[in-house]
């Protein structure tokens, strides 16, 4: 029997279609990626450096800047969908037709000079330098006062919108606030104003309470699947602490992170056999980042399962498999782990 | 240099990024389709009735209901994301946490007895029956009051979220509004109250006038590339009546738009070497189906590239094409068509 679920983060429905699902065994992929240490094509790999652009921030044992000897190393996109040479004007000739010139920032983070080292085998320390990296590139472009949201995110495989091995995250900085964003903070205000308590720290006690979609609790993170997840194995990170913005975790909460996240990362490697994946820090907007009424946090989606023509055309999603019977299976890896 | 572009319809900003582009034949998709007319294994071929639940409709040339001798076959989906014999009744015991019993209807259209005749092949007349059917089913289904929308979509290719090949479309009704559908129409209110006017209709108009996007146009149909454009190659065939419903289509008007369908697809077909694509039709919910402000229209997504992470994060599309550079090219193979 299939349930229409409402996210209470965004008010979109999400179809939870057991009828089709499969065991969580059966979501197993069917992994073949190459693996080698070093690619002398790959314009991420050291000894390449001169195939990017000359980098932004890096962290160095050695060396002077664009050359080997770095441990994360982060340059600009060499395909950016924005660059922050743009001048930022707004062309408001045509009434139905707004556009904005493509100003921002789109970074490349290369987390590892290893090209087949994947982030859910990394240690939580090189995790832990990857978690600072997004802190201070974040804190770096949020100085400049035009942008109004940093997306930090990551794909791994092909499906996920990637077809670059090499293991890195990218950043975008964007001069506009997405109207999806928005949307999630209209109803997160519609909550506060009518109960004073932030809808995402009411949906922690919930899924607490619940229990059953919780993953992992530690002393400064909750991890669970949520209520009205869009894809099979769709796994949030949350700060227990009420935080806006993911630039205020501070140095005593992020080694906990970095080690919460290896634990996720490399439990769903092994249960599902290293699916693609998508990972996304969901931050709220610079000048909100004080706001009573969200909370950021990574939403990791594996994917699993292809959307097609019913979501592009209802933004209704249809998972085949219900968060109540993923997370004890993801809980129980993670617990071994 | 790259464009932020907001979508008139929804708000949404997607990202025009020319410096990645590509020219429009290097879109040209490796494709591979397996090609027989019959498969003794699929559930949709001829002789095989049994395998799909009993048919709802059919238009048959000979035989008797779940036999072969049908031309279209429609059948309950075997996997159901909805289903009609469910209690419609919402669960509200939670206040985070709202669902509703999984009641609705989710069919399959299965659009030729031929195996491999895909849609882009297939003559007018053909197209003609496929969307004869779309209406009958719409107008049998919109009886029964606790349907609030009806999806009519199409998959074709893996990459659109299809591994069956066999010819087919879907049709899910749904007991609830998608929270994406309301807010197209709150702009649409917005702008309708501000001016008086639908905003398709001005879209329309606009289109014509700018010009460039435009693909085709014939008595009834106007087929235009959008200014927001989420994907490369993303068309819009609309209907030059203001009509918000779909089963308002007249008989007067279907096989143009049969035609008009043909000529897109196989364009498409042509020009990219058959890509996997989505098609949407997008139409009023069933209690607005009078509205003056909303016109029904058909979406086609080729899928040729892959949402990724900042697509999830943001809601933002990466669009690697400019509407105005692909909308001509497309133009030629039509008008050659």
């Amino acid at each position: 029997m299939s349930e229409m679920r409402q996210d209470p983060t965004t008010k979109e429905w999400v179809i939870i279609a057991t009828e089709r699902s499969r065991r969580p065994d059966e979501f197993r992929q069917q992994s073949n990626r190459e693996r080698k240490p070093h690619s002398i094509e790959c314009p991420f790999c050291p000894g390449n450096e001169r195939l990017t652009s000359p980098e932004t921030f890096a962290i160095r044992d050695s060396g002077p800047a664009n050359t080997a000897g770095w441990r994360i190393r982060v340059v600009p996109n060499k395909f950016a969908a924005l660059n922050p040479q743009t001048v930022l004007r707004r062309r408001e000739d045509q009434m139905l037709f707004r556009a904005v010139q493509g100003f921002g920032y789109h970074e490349v983070i290369i987390e590892t000079p290893l090209h087949d080292h994947d982030l859910p085998l990394m240690s939580n320390d090189e995790i832990l330098l990857i978690l600072e990296t997004y802190r201070q590139r974040y804190k770096a472009l949020r100085e400049d006062e035009r942008i109004k949201l940093i997306v930090i995110f990551r794909n791994h495989g092909e499906r996920a919108g990637t077809s670059l091995l090499h293991p890195h995250s990218q950043l975008v900085a964007l001069p506009v606030i997405p109207f999806h964003t928005r949307r999630k903070y209209e109803e997160a205000i519609r909550h506060y104003d009518g109960t004073g308590r932030c809808l995402y720290c009411d949906l922690m006690d919930a899924e607490r309470e619940y229990g059953k979609r919780v993953v992992l609790e530690t002393e400064h993170w909750l991890v669970f699947q949520p209520f009205a997840s869009q894809t099979p194995f769709e796994t949030w990170i949350v700060p227990k602490r009420h935080a806006p913005c993911f630039a205020s975790v501070t140095d005593g909460e992020l080694p906990e992170l970095a080690a919460v996240l290896r634990r996720i990362l490399h439990s769903l490697y092994t249960l599902l056999n290293d699916p693609d994946f998508n990972m996304i820090i969901q931050t709220a907007p610079v000048e909100d980042e004080n706001t009573p009424y969200f909370v950021w946090h990574i939403e990791i989606y594996p994917r699993l399962t292809t959307p097609a023509g019913f979501e592009l055309g209802s933004s209704i999603f249809i998972n085949v498999a219900a968060p109540e019977e993923t997370a004890p299976v993801l809980r129980e890896v993670v617990a071994a782990s």
